[in-house]
């Protein structure tokens, strides 16, 4: 499966495949899947895999989404439950894509067990589990990492981070994400559409656009200075937000702005038209994550970058792989933090909660 | 001049010419120039020539901006005095690019002199000024019209608002727009960096930005949410603002972003990466206004559409031209409003500067 074919669906089971490129040898680095209630699960498995690590045990409650599993994982041992995945001394990550209100629970379990833990966005959805789930990392010295895929498993997205390092637009003082989504609701659990299970929009689909800015700006921290959710379109499903966007500027001053929406329209040759616009001292870069809109043939992980040289074009699908995976599965081994530290994948879950509060009227 | 070689520049004079479209004979529709300040007023000037009007007099305190004008408008018969060209009675309106704080007495002058007014944007900087202004237009029966130049003299922004008059993307939800400029600090004059005089920059070209957002979504009246300003790489001129963004959210709840800032990197083939983005109910309309970065040959004007007919990519430069400025000629002479009401105009405004003042901390 191409990148371009998974992204053909509608992202529900958006599971990028890249050039495996392995950092461990078979049966070095063993992990488990455990909850498959968001199909990113599949990806979140593919970049583990190809960096090497050894997928052991799954479990679901339900069959159904135990069976597709296997067939895209033939190797993999069915657990009867959570217990036995977590008593398996070979895993020492689990990988979890449960509801999104529920991922919290699952990463405190996994801790407690001794497991590392790898969860589908957002990584959790209140204050209240941001507490619990920095308190429980505190005790048990493990990781709570979570899979911001709209970077992470993005090759465009990872070039422009390397473009940014490499000083080619200077100093980054402005990000703007745009993550407009496919809908398919009736393709959808009902899960997706109860406010407290998937948390909002913003804290959802906007986790993302959040993580993004804050490795890009280089910023860690930051303060939520307007967020607004709307239903436009779509009464029949009152407790879903189907617009969001949101202002945050970072505690050393640079600038950043988000909309997340399930209005990509039916036409559209992927499941959303990403992008990212960065602006630094020097230039700026867009990303044209998913498509080059109204371009023949679609092409995705499209690079424009401009600065006192000119304009510049890169195409970089398949030209620059998913590190992220890799050197996760090392930080695992050798407790250290270069595919993400703690403070940012908490940082980033933190100011998704606090928009997501500021839009419903809650103070934070 | 072409549109693209006009482009080629810094868009301090930024003028495009059109396919001449007269809704009046020669003669029968004289207006005047007063006041030189901002190159727009070539601009301004052009459309209403284009359109039919006989520009009569011109008039700027400075020699070598009037020896300028005349060069690119050799028929036109210079004034000693702003009076006049007042006293003219064969001049029906005013068009001016004075100093933007300056801008609303010359229009105050102007339509007590019982003249129509056409300034360039911002058309004010205060609210006091707002105030003035709408009194003199109830007084008078005068009109201040003011040079939206982003939406007007562009092609491709008049012909999204054809498509979603047409419902090409159903009901509009959102708007976000781009309008990044390029410094070239020292070409500009000495005003341009005093706040008190260019306004600040959400009142200035964000003008521009929240013009095309009430037009396009259709609303009469909206609340700024958040507005920030920043100056970050320019500390030489400390009264400029670089970077300004703001949220406005319409009375019939839409929602508006956009972005305003002066670092157009140098090796960008044109004077600003203009964008709009469009959300409809369904569908999405893109505009890249003045370039089509990374793309070879360097083109203007594009529009892409994508809704449940799929991804369209329309190349409109020189077929939509720019009928403004007719129907602000018929407006003049009829009493009408179809090229733009004086609410509306006014209300851009009002916005502009009420997004200002909230950036600058000030109450509103």
């Amino acid at each position: 499966m191409s990148n371009m074919e998974s992204n053909a669906a509608d992202g529900m089971n958006y599971a990028p495949k890249g050039k495996p490129n392995p950092v461990v040898k078979p049966g070095e680095f063993g992990f488990s899947a455990v909850r498959l209630d968001h199909g990113h699960i599949y990806g979140m498995c593919n970049g583990l895999v190809e960096a090497g690590a050894t997928l052991r045990y799954v479990y679901d409650p339900d069959p159904e989404k135990i069976a597709n599993f296997v067939k895209a994982f033939p190797g993999v041992k069915v657990a009867a439950s959570e217990q036995e995945v977590f008593d398996d001394p070979e895993t020492k990550l689990i990988a979890g894509a449960a509801v999104t209100s529920e991922r919290c629970a699952l990463g405190i379990r996994a801790m407690e067990a001794g497991k590392d833990y790898f969860t589908d966005k957002a990584p959790l959805t209140t204050y209240e589990q941001l507490e619990a789930a920095k308190a429980c990392v505190k005790k048990t010295g493990r990781k709570y990492m979570c899979y911001y895929g709209e970077r992470l498993h993005v090759e465009s997205a990872v070039f422009a981070g390397q473009l940014i390092e490499e000083g080619a637009i200077g100093k980054v003082i402005s990000v703007a994400g745009f993550g407009p989504h496919r809908l398919n609701a009736k393709a959808r659990p009902e899960w997706f559409f109860e406010h407290e299970k998937y948390g909002g929009i913003l804290c959802d689909i906007g986790s993302h656009q959040i993580e993004q800015y804050l490795f890009y700006a280089g910023e860690t921290d930051a303060e939520v200075t307007a967020a607004r959710v709307a239903n436009y379109a779509n009464p029949e499903y009152p407790e879903l937000e189907d617009y969001g966007d949101c202002m945050i500027t970072g505690k050393n001053g640079t600038s950043f702005y988000f909309r997340v929406d399930w209005f990509t329209p039916d036409g559209l040759r992927t499941w959303g038209d990403g992008r990212t616009m960065i602006i630094g001292t020097k230039g700026t870069i867009e990303l044209r994550k998913y498509i080059n809109v109204g371009e023949e043939p679609a092409t995705s992980d499209l690079v424009f970058l401009v600065n006192e040289q000119g304009e510049k074009r890169f195409d970089v699908h398949g030209q620059v792989g998913y590190p992220f995976f890799g050197q996760l599965i090392l930080d695992c081994i050798n407790r250290t933090e270069n595919a993400m530290t703690q403070e940012h994948c908490f940082k980033a879950a933190e100011l998704g909660v606090l928009a997501q509060m500021k839009a419903n009227g809650l103070s934070g």
